[in-house]
């Protein structure tokens, strides 16, 4: 009796050690990089990370500027993962990068830090102010309508600012 | 046979309309940002974002540097992701952030940009550079040896520098 109960309590230490940790309030389901935002993209971390990719790369930036509880962040998302154009382009021919807390450059904020925010940054770090969407006071905002315009300034930001270097 | 042409063709139009990009490589398996150093702790992406939630919680927070393709780096995630008593502690106690890539800010690296390196920020914002491994040379260092020396170091990042305020 006595050894059964030794092996039941050995038995017992082992599987709670073995056992992997779970939080009080359950399973969480582990956060991606990408957020929802095209699952098949390498997305970088953080923005100095970015940078350096698209300098060694030579390839263009996106920065994403987004928020998980902001329904028209979610909108564009559904719209902006689901279409194959612009995955396709951005896999092949940009360093991509979404954040949901802003940085310290004001450069990535032009016009006010609002999301959904959209920017592109050129290989010699020089952010493309000059591709913006259709909304006046919100001029880097893309609402689900815009998605053929964000795709045509998708293809201008891949025309690097200096092609010949 | 006209109408069945058309039908298939209208078919392969939609099917491949709907079907999600895949990158000419294969599918990807999205990166976590827990990089594997514990999938149920929820961990911030950016050096700021980590800093904010430091200081609006209250909580300590902990900086984990390593790289995918260092064995070391990888020895010891197996060890920490894997050890019960540092997951619990980490999640009910600290605010966690884990990077491949080194951030701008000198206060992280007191002797040098190595992998892996664990630092201690406490919510005041100061780099605990009083709480180290047991390496002269690599101050920040832990190998999958020193996991008891880490728990203990987990501990005293615990108590605030300032408890009462």
């Amino acid at each position: 009796m006595k050894a059964v109960l030794s092996v039941v309590l050995v038995l017992v230490v082992i599987s709670s050690t073995i056992a992997k940790y779970i939080p009080k309030s359950g399973k969480r389901i582990p956060q991606t990089l990408s957020r929802g935002w095209g699952d098949q993209l390498i997305w970088a971390q953080t923005y100095e990370e970015a940078l350096y990719w698209s300098r060694s790369r030579n390839k263009p930036l996106m920065v994403l500027f987004h928020l998980e509880d902001c329904p028209h962040s979610q909108a564009l998302k559904k719209v902006f993962s689901e279409n194959n154009e612009i995955q396709k382009s951005l896999d092949e021919d940009f360093i991509v990068l979404n954040l949901v807390y802003e940085t310290t450059d004001k450069h990535l904020s032009p016009d006010g830090q609002y999301v959904p925010r959209i920017l592109f940054v050129d290989p010699s770090m020089t952010v493309r102010a000059d591709i913006n969407g259709r909304y006046s006071n919100r001029m880097y905002a893309y609402e689900t309508g815009d998605i053929n315009l964000l795709i045509s300034n998708i293809q201008k930001a891949k025309k690097l600012l200096k092609a010949e270097l």
